[in-house]
C-alpha cells in the first residue's frame, strides 16, 4: 500500500505498538489530525495542551512509547513544561506538530502564531528533546520519522516532529532505513567492571539494590529482580520508581529516599556495605535533598548513560550488557532476613470511624481500600510524600513525576494511564492547588467514558510551601469540588471530612464503574510526617540567607 | 535606604508605574515573593502559569509594563506560551523567575524541576525576550534589572529576569546606569523621508491611514490621531489595534483586515491612492489571509523597525522622529466624506426577543447594551471576528491576541485587564472551547472580588475548525458551565438562547457588582460572516494539497 506522510506516520507508530494518541487540533494540524482520526489510533481530544503533554507522557510511561500531536506554537509551546518533564524524567514521548508551509517559510511572512522565526518552535524542543526532525521532504520523511522516533525509543527522552499543513498530504518515499542499530559494550570494559563488581558483592555482607525508574525505562526490571533473587539481595525503590517491583516482593524493603525514606529503609542502605544502585537519577529529591549519607566507595553505580564501581568509572559499557553479565556470574547467595516487615492491615475501628481525617490517615484508609491490580498516580505534594508507605502489589502501577515535581501531573496523567491500561482501576491523589491546574481534564475522562477515582486532597492552600515559607501567597481560592461533577455532568462525587466516610466513599467507589471525585479535607497545616521533613529541609536551605 | 536584590527590584517596578504583579509561588520563586509580598505592588495569585501570562500580558498592553512571577522550569516554562504571545504582540511583559543556587550550578547536581542544564530555561527564554539577566551578582543586579526592564519598555518585548533563590535577599549595589539613551535617527534620512511622504500625501487624493498597535504600544497614538485631524485624513485600525482610536471618531472608518473586513473599509483603504501604514504588523491576518489588495508603491509605512515610502527604504529613522515631523509639515487639508457612516443602534423588537440567538446577533445586543466606559477583551476564533463591527467609544478598552491568536488568551487577560483599569467595567467574550482551556481561572477572579462580566459562546466545539476542516477532533465535552458558579462559590450565571434572554441578562449584568458567566447558546455550525469568510479561506489553504 502508498502511504501518505501522514498514513505512514500513524501507521508505523501503531506498529510500534502505540494505540492511543493524545492532543488538540488547531488549523496548522489539522491535516495531520485528518490522517490520525483514519489511522490505527484511538485520538483522545484533551481540553488544554499541559494536559496533553502529562497524558502522553502517563501512557508513555507504561506502554513505552506515548504520542502528543498538538498544532504549531500556540500548541507546541503550550506543552512545553510536560516535555521538559518527560525529557527530565526519561519518557518517551513523542510531540508531533503541525507546521507552516515551505511555501511561507520562503517569504519569511508574518503568518499568524509564528514567534521570532519560523524555527523558533523547533529550536525551544531542541532543549528538551533528544531529536528532532522538520519534515519538509517526502524523499527523506520516512527515514527521518524512524530516526526519530528510534532516538525516543532508545533514548527514553522526547522527540519532536514538525509537519508542514500542506506535505503531510504528500506520497511518502519508502524507508531506506529500518531501526539504527544498538550501541555495542565494550568488551574489555564490559569484563573488567563485571570482575569488580561480582568480586565487590561477593565480599559484601550487607549488600542492596535501589531499582530506580531507567530499569523500568528500558526494560531491564525482571533483569534487575533476577539478580535480587538469585543472590538473594533486597531491593529499595526510589519515589521515581516506586512500585517498580511488586510491594509485597519479599525482598523488597520499600522507598529510599534519605531522609525522607522510611526509616528501616534508610537505616538498611545506608549501613549497606554494598549499595547497587541500578538506573537511577542521583537526584536532591533521591538524596533526600541531601541528607543521604551515602559511600561512594561502596557504592555500583549503574545508569544508561554511566557505570562507576566505586571510584572507577568505565566507559562504552551499555546497561543491558552489565546486567545480563552480572545475573550470569557465579556469586555465592546472600543471607538476607527482611527487617521490613508487612504489618497486616488494621482495619479501622468503630471510635476511629468518627475521627476527623487527616493526611496520615488519608493514606492509610487508601491502602487499606485499594484493590490489589489497581493503578494510583500521584500529584506533586502530599499526594506524594505521603504515599511513600503505600503499598502496591503489581509492577508499575504508580506513577508521580517525583523528580521534576511538577504540579498539575496528576489529573492528565491518569487519563494516559488509563488509555494505556484499561484493565486497571485507575487512582489518583492530588493536592488542592494542583487540582486547580489541571482538574478540570475530568472532562477528558466524561467525554472518553473513563472511570478514575480522583481523591483531592484539600488542605486549603499551597500546603508543601506552608511548610517552607508561609505567606498570603499560599492561599487559593477554595472550589466547591464536589460540583464539578455538576460541571461535567458525569460520575458521582462527594466530600468527606471523617475517616468512615472517606473508607465507605472508597469502597463503593471501587465497586462500580463509575467516575469519583473525593474532596477529602485535611485540616489547613496537617500533612503526613514525610512532607513535613521535606518541608523543615527545604525550608532550611531557602532560608539559610535569611535575613536579619 | 538600603536594598536587597528583592526589594530593589520591586520598589524599581512600582517606580515605573507598575502596581500590580501576577504569579505563582514555587519553592525556587518563595524567597522572591517574600519581597514581593513586602513591596508596594499588590500581588495577584492564580491558579496556573500559562493564566499568570496571559494575565500579566493584558495588564501590560494597558499599563505599559506588566509583571509574572514565577518559580524554576515547572512555572517558567509552563508560562512559555503567553511570553511567546507576548513577544510576538509586542506586549511590555517582564518574566521573574526563581532558580537554583550558583551553589547547585557548581556540582552541576540534579536537583529537582532541573531539564538538562541549569540554563535551559534561560536558553528557552531567549527566544521569545528581548533581554534576559541571571543574577548571580549583588554587585552588578540593579544595573542588569535596569537593562531588562529598559529593553523591554523601549522595544515592547517580554523580558526575563532569572534570580536564584539564595541571591535575591543580598544586599545589592547602586545602579551605576540610570536609563539607557534612547536610539536617535538620522537627520538626513529623516529629513528626506519626511519631505517624500509630504509630498505623497499632498498630491493624493484619498489617503488612508491604518494605524495598528505599534503606536499604542510606543505611546505614539496621540501623534497619529493629531495627524490624521489636521489633515482630515481617515482612520481605520485593525484587528490587533481595534480601539486604538474612539470607533466613534468622525474620522474612523472601522477595521482593515483584507476581505475579513467590513465591505465600506475594504474599499475605501484598497482604492486609496497614499495608504498610510502606521506602526503595522503586517501578519497575515492584517492581510486578511492574503486577501489584501494593496499597492506597496503607494504606501508610507512605518513601524518601530522599519520606514519605507514607496520602494524607498529609509535606515536609521525613528517612528517617533518621523511622526512628530509630520505633525508639523506644511500640508493642506484633504477632503473628506466619512462612508462609513455609524448606524444609531436598533432596539430589539418584541417579536425578535423571543427568537433563537445566533452570532450574528448576539454581537448585536452585546453592542446595544455595552456601557461606554467598558472593556471589552476577545478570545481567539467568533468571539473575536465577530467583534469586528462591534463600536466601543473609549481608546485602549478592546484586547485580544489577534495576530498570535493562542486560545485561552481572554479570561486570564481579563483579570490582568481588570487590574490594570478597575475602573472599567470588563466583558470577556470566549468561546467554549477557549474557555475550556483557561476559563476556571475565574477563580482568581472570585479570589480577589473582580467582577467580570463572562460571555461564552457556546457554539458546542471548535467552531472557528469545523469551517475549515471538521471532523471529530472538533467536538468537545459539554460543560454546563452555568455551574460553575457553585463550584466557585461567587458572582451569577445564566444560560441563554433567546436574544431577548441575552439582552435581559446583559442589562442586568451592567447594573450591578457581580461578576456575571452568561453561556450564550449559539447554534453548532452557526458563526458571524466575518469567521464563515475565515474559516472558508483557511479552508482553501489548508486543503490545497487535498488528498485524492
Amino acid at each position: 500500500m502508498s502511504h501518505t506522510i501522514g498514513s505512514f506516520l500513524f501507521d508505523y507508530l501503531h506498529k510500534q505498538g502505540v494505540t492511543h494518541a493524545f492532543g488538540i487540533p488547531g488549523d496548522f494540524a489539522l491535516p495531520t489530525f485528518r490522517w490520525l482520526e483514519e489511522s490505527p489510533l484511538e485520538l483522545i481530544t484533551m481540553t488544554h495542551e499541559p494536559s496533553v503533554g502529562f497524558a502522553a507522557d502517563g501512557y508513555a510511561r507504561i506502554n513505552g512509547l506515548g504520542v502528543a500531536c498538538v498544532t504549531y506554537c500556540v500548541g507546541g509551546l503550550n506543552l512545553l513544561n510536560a516535555v521538559a518533564c518527560a525529557y527530565a524524567e526519561k519518557s518517551p514521548l513523542l510531540v508531533i506538530s503541525g507546521g507552516p508551509s515551505p511555501n511561507d517559510r520562503k517569504h519569511d511572512s508574518l503568518i499568524h502564531h509564528k514567534v521570532r522565526s519560523f524555527d523558533s518552535q523547533r529550536r525551544i524542543f531542541e532543549e528538551v528533546t533528544c531529536a528532532q526532525a522538520l519534515l519538509l521532504d517526502p524523499e527523506t520523511a520516512a527515514d527521518e520519522i524512524i530516526r526519530v522516533i528510534t532516538a525516543v525509543r532508545t533514548q527514553c527522552r522526547p522527540g519532536y516532529i514538525e509537519i508542514p499543513y500542506d506535505i503531510v498530504d504528500m506520497p511518502i518515499k519508502q524507508p531506506t532505513i529500518r531501526n539504527l542499530p544498538a550501541p555495542e559494550s565494550d568488551a574489555e570494559n564490559l569484563e573488567a567492571a563485571l570482575q569488580e563488581a561480582a568480586q565487590a558483592i561477593a565480599g559484601a555482607k550487607q549488600p542492596v539494590i535501589v531499582a530506580d525508574v531507567e530499569l523500568a525505562r528500558h526494560g531491564m526490571t525482571d533483569l534487575a529482580v533476577a539478580i535480587a533473587e538469585k543472590l538473594n539481595i533486597p531491593i529499595a525503590s526510589t519515589l521515581l520508581s516506586k512500585s517498580i517491583i511488586s510491594e509485597t516482593h519479599p525482598l523488597y524493603i520499600g522507598v529510599y529516599a534519605g531522609g525522607l525514606s522510611e526509616p528501616v529503609c534508610q537505616e538498611y542502605v545506608e549501613s549497606s556495605d554494598c549499595l547497587i544502585l541500578l538506573g537511577a537519577f542521583m537526584s536532591d529529591m533521591f538524596l533526600g535533598l541531601y541528607t543521604a549519607k551515602l559511600d561512594r566507595r561502596k557504592t555500583i553505580f549503574i545508569g544508561s548513560e554511566k557505570l562507576r564501581i566505586g571510584l572507577h568509572a568505565y566507559e562504552n559499557v551499555e546497561m543491558k550488557d552489565f546486567l545480563s553479565g552480572l545475573a550470569t556470574r557465579d556469586i555465592a547467595k546472600k543471607e538476607f532476613d527482611n527487617p521490613y516487615k508487612l504489618k497486616p492491615a488494621v482495619p479501622l475501628t468503630d471510635a476511629e470511624r468518627a475521627e476527623t481525617l487527616d493526611a496520615e490517615s488519608f493514606f492509610r484508609i487508601f491502602g487499606l481500600t485499594l484493590a490489589e491490580d489497581a493503578t494510583v498516580v500521584c500529584d506533586t505534594g502530599d499526594s506524594l510524600l505521603g504515599a511513600i508507605g503505600l503499598r502496591t502489589s503489581q509492577r508499575n502501577n504508580f506513577l508521580s513525576d517525583a523528580y521534576y515535581l511538577s504540579m498539575g501531573f496528576s489529573v492528565p496523567a491518569t487519563i494516559g494511564a488509563i488509555a494505556a491500561n484499561p484493565g486497571s482501576r485507575a487512582y489518583c491523589i492530588v493536592g488542592d492547588g494542583a487540582f486547580q491546574m489541571t482538574g478540570m481534564e475530568l472532562s477528558t475522562a466524561a467525554k472518553y467514558g473513563m472511570h478514575p477515582i480522583v481523591c483531592i486532597l484539600n488542605n486549603d492552600g499551597y500546603g508543601t510551601q506552608r511548610h517552607i515559607i508561609d505567606g498570603p501567597f499560599n492561599n487559593i481560592h477554595r472550589w466547591d469540588y464536589i460540583k464539578i461533577r455538576d460541571v461535567l455532568n458525569y460520575g458521582k462525587a462527594m466530600r468527606v471530612d471523617t475517616k468512615g466516610a472517606l473508607e465507605a466513599v472508597l469502597k463503593e467507589a471501587a465497586k462500580t464503574d463509575e467516575m469519583y471525585i473525593i474532596e477529602a479535607i485535611i485540616p489547613r497545616g496537617d500533612s503526613s510526617k514525610s512532607l513535613r521533613r521535606m518541608g523543615e529541609k527545604l525550608g532550611e536551605l531557602r532560608n539559610k540567607d535569611k535575613r536579619k
